[in-house]
């Protein structure tokens, strides 16, 4: 291990400016930028000439080693990292399931064992909040306090199983605002969904392309909206995963103009897959499964519109990976008991980089905002991760924009048989990554350990504080 | 002049980033930034505990030794860019006026006459454009590429004097589309405000709160749709400048939404002054006649909004400071006779950061890249001016956050003989400036000099581009 | 009982049109409308010079000898359809509650059972959906096809009471449009509101205000839309009750730009009594405890924007009275056991005579549209009912609009120990109404008798269907 | 001529209701409605079982002898009014074109000339405005009291020929709220699309589809939006003519909804046939040259929804025929010189039941209001024309709806040699046509005569006005 590392002649890429520098790394935390810096003896010298070098990719959205529907994902936290890693992500924040009459501290603390020793890189985690009660209120400060959690995650989905009512939306709002935390809603009508399951069941209607039809995108507009009225009124804060569809984004957009904390996120399934790729024969269509689900290719220009808009703000993998032979396949003879989800994790950052910045629809800096930057202000990493400046973890990506390459499952790291973007040729790709200042990837080899990852306790939501005398303003959300 | 700067202990602020580190100023440029950086003895080190270390601010706005109605702008660019400095601004762009018939060169060397010798920042010039015909054809290739202006600005209002048509509004959209440039409009309808103003005199309606009555907010945000419209079709890009109401804001908001490029502007006077100030006895409202006009003060939290959510962009001050005594008394029988326009460029950083960020409204990233960042990428001054980095101009601003003073035309710098914000309590101050490395302001005394300033070529208007290979992407717009 | 009556020299208004015309009335029917119409012997001739001549207004919304909050409304069919007749009110459409577990028809035949004998006026049933399981599938097509009910009550709101989840208004709504009904809201969200109740009494806050307070308008805003895209996705329509506010007439309006079949009704309180009148001391506020409460005044603007452009449809009653002293005094130390409701049924036509046509807020027929016209439609009582036009149920009311009044307790004629609207100067009076011919009020006098009213089964929803050959159509919705 | 007639056995449509009734005329005016009415021997008994009878078409749009870009129209008040009876139209109002510098009664003279012994069916006029000086200002409001003509036109298009700058449009816009007239706009940027049509014929783009491409939809909704905005200021009122897509509805729903006076009338054209059409080889496509032009069809939807939703309100023809020989052939070459316009006048209604109500868009009774009952409101025409009441004139169409045909100038009675709507299949004709109780059309032959049509002086706009006491209300518009 070196003590120092010199990154020289990259294109220094951040949410706002990009500019040529050399990067010196110390003790993993980056302590100059400037131009024409000199190596000691000590310094290893990294040359990324024709090279972007931007802060490490933030992924506020991943489902490592999770039970869902009887199986369990197929990734767990040391091939999910690594994959992770792979496509230019240093920390994740993965959502830790709760249990309705168990102790949050007991969830949370599972959560940590699966993690513990296998990530290689460093991570965070959302808390689900699928009750409330005494039990439950008297945890929540504890949880952001000591635990670093600021963010819970309340589904109106998946009726029975981790759907909440409105009630317990709008306590964890208020909660939330009170104690200094962000709200994120997994929003479709879960009751309604419920029932046009049961009903294309019953009808016959057993194949995949029948889980997007019962989960019309109207009922992710009209959750979004109801989310967004409720934050409103608790004069809370909202983040809404996943956003898949012009509804929500109308929804979104309404209530940001009218001055409301709600921000979106959206995954890259979203912007370049359609629902009509569900509709193969031989089940083929299972390996698409999400929930919200692909939707009409009309959809995927309103959601490139809103991140250049500043409509959605991130951008997450949603990572939940199942094996199609073996997993995915619970769901044969009846779509709804396929796994949600599929793997994601590791072409985040690439084809966003592809589709969004070589094609000219958004800038370098929104990309580097939408990956990294905003997840780490909003989820309370910020400045410590998030961004390339003197003080910060020095969590960075080679990324050499020139390298084209086919994503394929015969080539990713994630620990499953299939690529939802197999044969999608890509344009660059992130070559060298560092985690406060070690090398987790070197010249697209795994060059970390299992283990090297750390928990990182999060920071309070911070909904932009007036500035007392002499002490300096540090609001950086928004 | 000494040859290296060293600045310590302060708070760097950028339009993503807040963090603390020390700067390295060599040969007028930032060429380090890291964390205990050790001068040698050639270099002077700037002590800044306890301040904010931001980029020197850009005026995208401003009029100086402009003639209007008779006379002539009480500031020139000796005393305009002063004043600015102390305000904390390093870069102006200046309004070029051109006449028609004459070639646009001619206007352009007018304007190099005035500014050559006197300012004390660097400056660059918008050109407007108020009529389109082979001349005028063949001269905008020659403005973008050899002269450095690549922004025209076509007048809506001020009918039989700088207003267009919307041909030439057209036409300008596409040439900028065509060339690289960014079209600027000033959105009121000149057409029916020029009828109002006739009916308010002739009906005997001559005191200055019939300036903005015969200027209702309706006709403001019917031009900025009808202009947002016209660059929509032509595919091209626009910004309008000083927004000031609810309705503008809508048609920007409106047209954001659907994808196309358009920007939006506000000036400090909008978000804090009301048009109830107007109608004060003994011809004082004079002071306060802007076009567009004051609104009235439910229009500030659209305003308001709108910089926090991104559906305006910049900050300009649109400073055209004319004297109570002696000019704006020309209008004394006769609103339309008062010369527009008041005395800002020196309180723009000041007033955004004391009642927008010390009150909450926008945080200090947005500060940064509202009052300067935002404007450099616009307006092609990015990277070398508009952020802290290695490689750019050192045009930097120490500004401390616990003064607090009150805005008064005893004190102000600007040579005009009131304040339009007169008794305005701020909190926050820019103390010391400096401008390619040397100090305009120096622990709030002026220190540069008259002509010290630099005339900027300003890069062409870049929508975006796809990435070459090995070539790195440098869309930095948006 | 005269075998004919002639109306001369009235102006007879319909939804379209304002004309002067005698009626020709035989065995309760509209046979003649003709200029200088000659009676013979046995032909009553009423002159109402001066007046106009309307038709009876349509009451969709009331609540009769219905059992809420442990008491019972103080207005049974007797007093209250003796009341509406005073007030030009021909037929009312009550609504009949279910009880989960028994069968509608049994729930039918007990309003059945409180109706006979005792209506002065015409009547049918809503009847409300609280679950929906196979015994309800089962009974909703007799509903519709034999009992004449094509209408359906679903509440969003009331938790743990009339209250049902999304799926059940969902399905509610997908057989409505099987089998040819209307479905109705009463849109707020149910769930927050009553957090929002426990949080306010467990703090305290038991005054009448705080009914308003715990219901804020954007909740109701939330359910109204979510009400409208479950109709939209069920390709079903939908008629939202009692809509108070901005929020949920924006919601209407975005989803019948889209061209889905939603309709709104509003009430007379909403258009004229807003929510500062229930912080009176002496817990006079409880007489204006409705559900959805009283909103501020700003929204009285919307509301009748609404009715003019036609975003809203109707006007119903919400009637529904208790008395001050030994009913609404339930909630002396609690609001949320103040019971829910207030007398209107007299005054909805006068009201919106004199606030709206009298202020020139609406037109003449828009008014008769509101009050009874579209209602007819919407429920399937036209032609039969609604209109003037031959063949139609002579249901008449003679309206003198010289006439001037004050609305009072010590003069209505509702079982109720206040008035609502106690000292409001109404314009317009309703003076002679006659049912099916018959007067139930003449010269201001009730001259009906209980149980002259008739129970009228209405049609099928009719969506407009395509026009068979020599069958002329018959689309009248809409 | 018969004293009297008794149409008998039809079914009655109104703008409100739809019943089985008996019509009486004597004199030329509705006298009785009534069931099973009795003829004496001098009263013609005219059988319409099967058919509709619904009050005659009033055609807000049509230019009939009107000279245009160097030929005159091919149908004068002769053969356009006969085509019109034909087509259940039994009043227009045409446009009467004025000249600058000379009076508007010399122009209406000329109009009143063209039409005198030639019209068959009544007949009013518009008349264009386009300038403002002390002449024009004089004589307005002698043409609304005395003329008769409460409407003015003014054209935002058409430059440097009919186009009015914004000033004057303001100035009509005043006046008329002053007065008491409704004011009509041609809604299109005039000012770009006389350049772009400039730039395309340079480019030697010549054939007709170019008309359309020239002249794109953002234009129509930019002066929509233009429109309406200065009719807010002024608080006037506005009819936009010939509204063809959907950023025009989106502008006019906006202020609509804010409460304007804001009015919409579409054709047949756009509501059924696309641009696609005007691309057909040998100059097919110039029969299809309106202006605006045909729209790509998503549009149609967005017609269709406004007709239902009542954001539009009429239909008008813009009749405005061109033989394809002879005349729409000046534009071989240059398609700006193709004169713009096409034959409809017949076609109106019959394309509006069939495309409207026989497949389910619309109501009858919005398909008579949208085809009679409004314009004879906004018109000034109410209550002598426009619905069927007693007491109006016998404007009286019977409407067979079961007759099917097929739309071609082989057949039509337009002076022109095609039809824009050859081989359309449509159901439903107009057999017996009556003009104040005389045959115009009887069993689908003229039965008329050139001259028996009147010119019909027309009432003031009245905008809604507060009811005297005893004195009933007549307000009609709305």
């Amino acid at each position: 291990m070196s003590v120092r590392k010199l990154i020289r002649n990259g294109v220094l890429v951040t949410a706002s400016d990009t500019f040529e520098a050399d990067i010196l790394i110390e003790h993993g935390k980056i302590t100059q930028i400037g131009i024409g810096l000199l190596p000691d003896e000590r310094t290893e010298v990294v040359d990324v000439s024709g090279c972007y070098v931007i802060p490490g990719g933030i992924d506020p959205h991943t489902h490592l080693d999770m039970p869902f529907g009887g199986t369990v994902t197929a990734d767990d936290f040391a091939t999910g990292t690594a994959a992770a890693a792979f496509g230019g992500t240093t920390t994740i924040i993965d959502f830790c399931l709760t249990q309705k009459g168990r102790p949050l501290l007991e969830s949370l603390q599972q959560w940590h064992d699966k993690a513990d020793g296998k990530a290689a890189i460093d991570y965070g985690f959302h808390l689900m909040i699928g009750e409330m009660n005494d039990q439950v209120l008297e945890e929540l400060p504890q949880m952001i306090e000591e635990e670093g959690v600021s963010s819970f995650k309340v589904f109106m989905a998946y009726k029975n199983q981790f759907q909440a009512d409105d009630a317990i939306l709008y306590q964890t709002l208020q909660k939330a605002k009170e104690y200094g935390a962000l709200v994120m809603v997994h929003a479709e009508n879960g009751d309604v969904i419920d029932l046009l399951v049961r009903e294309a069941l019953a009808a016959g209607r057993t194949e995949p392309i029948h889980h997007a039809l019962t989960r019309p995108s109207i009922l992710e507009g009209e959750a979004t909206g109801r989310a967004a009225r409720l934050a409103a009124l608790a004069d809370s804060q909202l983040y809404v995963v996943h956003v898949t569809c012009a509804e929500a984004v109308e929804q979104i957009a309404r209530m940001r103009e009218l001055g409301y904390r709600i921000w979106g996120e959206t995954c890259p399934q979203y912007l370049t897959l359609d629902q009509s790729i569900m509709d193969q024969p031989n089940f083929e269509g299972a390996k698409y499964v999400w929930s919200p689900p692909l939707r009409e290719a009309s959809h995927q220009d309103a959601l490139w519109n809103a991140l250049k808009n500043g409509q959605l703000q991130t951008i997450g993998s949603d990572h939940c990976s199942f094996n199609f032979k073996g997993q995915k396949d619970l769901g044969k003879d009846d779509f709804s008991k396929i796994p949600n989800g599929g793997p994601v994790i590791e072409d985040r950052l690439s084809i966003l980089y592809s589709e969004g910045v070589a094609k000219g629809r958004i800038s370098l800096n929104q990309w580097v905002d939408l990956c990294s930057t905003r997840a780490s202000k909003l989820f309370g990493l910020f400045p410590q991760k998030g961004t390339l400046a003197v003080g910060t973890d020095a969590d960075i990506v080679i990324f050499d924009p020139a390298m084209e390459r086919e994503l394929s499952a015969a080539t990713h790291h994630m620990n499953v048989d299939y690529s939802a973007f197999e044969g999608m040729q890509v344009q660059g790709c992130p070559v060298t990554v560092l985690c406060r200042g070690e090398y987790v990837i070197r010249d697209q080899k795994f060059a970390g350990k299992p283990g090297a990852g750390q928990y990182v306790k999060r920071a309070k939501y911070d909904a932009g504080v007036p500035v007392p005398a002499k002490k300096v303003a540090t609001t950086t959300r928004g």
